[in-house]
């Protein structure tokens, strides 16, 4: 990611003092970049709880870290299943956090000696394998791009996302936005609708934000309004993310992405989710019926915070003090709504036998 | 509607002084509850404008007052037509709006002498209707709330709305929401999922308002949780307003409403729209090709209010300022998705034989 001329991560270890790493602050986003340390197992859960890192890749790596951050500090947590264990239970939707944590536990086993160095080795190889693979989904995801636009003959390609799975809900690239990248790096002319996504904004906070300092063309709308453009003929192609995929393709992503996979499927635009490998949960088949849905606090239906004329930050209540609120953070999308997954391996189709064609070591349980 | 046990309309005639019209002020609501006075033809245009005022209902009362206001003030605007015109441009959803003023314009018609006298008992008429047929509604929405209420034995009938079809879109009762206060007014246990209705959260800000000070029990969700709970069983039945429907049954609403036919649709939930018969648009039959769609200022998605923890209502803008972005107030759910239509005179298909034989004078041109 390139914020003023500058190559940024999402989350990186300090070059020169190996007890600190650093994360950009995403709560503080898009009004001020602030980067923000990490130097003890808390402040990593603290980060992924109060969502100053957020998105399926980079919760991953920042449980690697922590778990590196937990076996660097003797008397922060002495036993890595339990840093582990609460880990895993501080966001429960996305499949990363668990998938990390539980690579950390196998490098963590064995001898004491060594171990904060095969950890943070660990914690290094997820990072960086977040990174490629986000990379080599980018290029896979590409030809749909071109493909689009080569159909339109130089008219821009209209994308829409949801919420954020971009270079900020990675270590780098994003997943449904590394094929926009990879597309405005060949000069390919694409246009982005980007959903602001309700409750937390994360797309007009953190999708607008990447998108304008990439130089990407893109237009902030309502969640609501991605029915009306797509009957309009207004988008050619849906990408989202996703933070967990089951065996058979049901994917579970920000609550919303199923209204839009709906409204493509009632439209015959075609609609992708995009994700590395590290988010698909074997374990599962019906999505619907056993993915955990999170449930949040409904104080961030009630209250939105923003910038004000003054500049500073404020939080303001949308509605009467005591109305009632309910905040689901997810929602699955059943396999059949969508036309296929964009992995680090390639596309295949949101199936069992789509799945198995690319990852046949990873049969289900 | 009452509130602390006194009863309002949204609008009405000041009882002793016959030039000043008051409306219950909308944009102070929920955190003020405020009577603005109108006294000018330019007052009510700048409340629809503004939407001190709004929902198809109230727009075209409004108007109606407009329209007498306009001729009591001899200076204001001399030609009817001209106000006519006016007030037509100032929202172009909405079907009511057109329909209020042109039976103004032939209630002012003919001679000079007693036309401020017409114009005022024809506002009145308008207003009163609208009220009536509002009433009438909720009396046939009830049944499908009674046979919900029925299959569910005793336990509360779930259901969904979207934006602000309520008392407060209306002169009295609502659309959407009069079935609703006619179940609770007989006993009927019902709950209501209330969409906060992005950009403007006419939900959060008006519906959750005015089933609070009834006494239902809702609660707000962000408008992408719709689909989530249809496919939790947690709706029985989706009843929004409208804006503007045609004689074949296509319905234009608030924007956002069309992902929710989709998902009632996929999970086989009755999707009602309800409306009185001046929200019909017979010289219409496409919506989807002929309803005009506004399009608003995209400063509603940029920037929102609210109230600050010391009480000041605040103004935040939640992305970058130099973000692009679009605002379409409206869109058209096809007939096909509406399980049928709630009307003064009762329920029918969304289609054109269901619309006649309920409305049979009203042949399409």
């Amino acid at each position: 990611m390139n914020i003023a001329g500058k190559h940024y991560r999402t989350i990186w270890l300090d070059a020169e003092d190996p007890r600190v790493v650093r994360i950009i602050d995403q709560l503080a986003l898009p009004h001020r970049f602030e980067i923000v340390e990490l130097r003890r197992f808390s402040d990593a859960l603290s980060a992924i709880k109060d969502m100053r890192v957020r998105g399926a890749g980079l919760i991953g790596a920042t449980a690697a870290w922590g778990m590196y951050l937990a076996a660097l500090g003797e008397g922060d947590r002495s036993l890595p299943e339990e840093a582990g264990r609460i880990l895993k239970a501080a966001r429960p939707t996305a499949s990363n956090l668990a998938w990390a944590v539980d690579r950390m536990l196998r490098a963590l086993a064995g001898p004491p000696e060594g171990r904060v160095e095969r950890a943070r080795r660990e914690a290094q190889a997820i990072s960086d394998e977040d990174a490629e693979y986000c990379r080599r989904i980018g290029l896979h995801g590409l030809r749909l791009i071109e493909q689009a636009a080569e159909r339109k003959g130089g008219e821009p390609v209209n994308l829409l996302t949801h919420c954020n799975a971009g270079a900020l809900a990675f270590v780098d690239y994003g997943s449904a936005l590394a094929p926009v990248y990879a597309a405005a790096d060949r000069g390919i002319p694409v246009h982005v609708w980007v959903d602001e996504t309700r409750p937390r904004n994360q797309g007009a906070s953190l999708t607008a934000w990447e998108l304008g300092r990439y130089g990407v063309a893109y237009d902030l709308i309502a969640d609501n309004a991605g029915g009306h453009i797509m009957q309009h003929g207004m988008v050619d192609l849906v990408i989202t993310g996703a933070d967990r995929v089951t065996s058979r393709g049901d994917a579970a992503n920000k609550i919303g992405t199923y209204l839009k996979a709906l409204a493509a499927r009632d439209n015959g635009i075609p609609f992708y989710v995009a994700f590395p490998s590290s988010t698909f949960d074997f374990t599962m088949e019906d999505g619907f019926a056993e993915i955990p849905i999170e449930e949040r606090d409904a104080d961030e239906i009630r209250r939105i915070s923003g910038q004000t004329a003054s500049g500073g930050i404020e939080t303001v209540r949308i509605c009467a003090d005591d109305t009632p609120a309910r905040n689901w953070g997810f929602d699955v999308t059943p396999a059949r709504y969508i036309t296929g997954l964009i992995t680090e391996r390639g596309i295949c189709d949101a199936s069992k036998a789509g799945i198995r064609s690319l990852y046949p070591e990873c049969e289900p349980e």
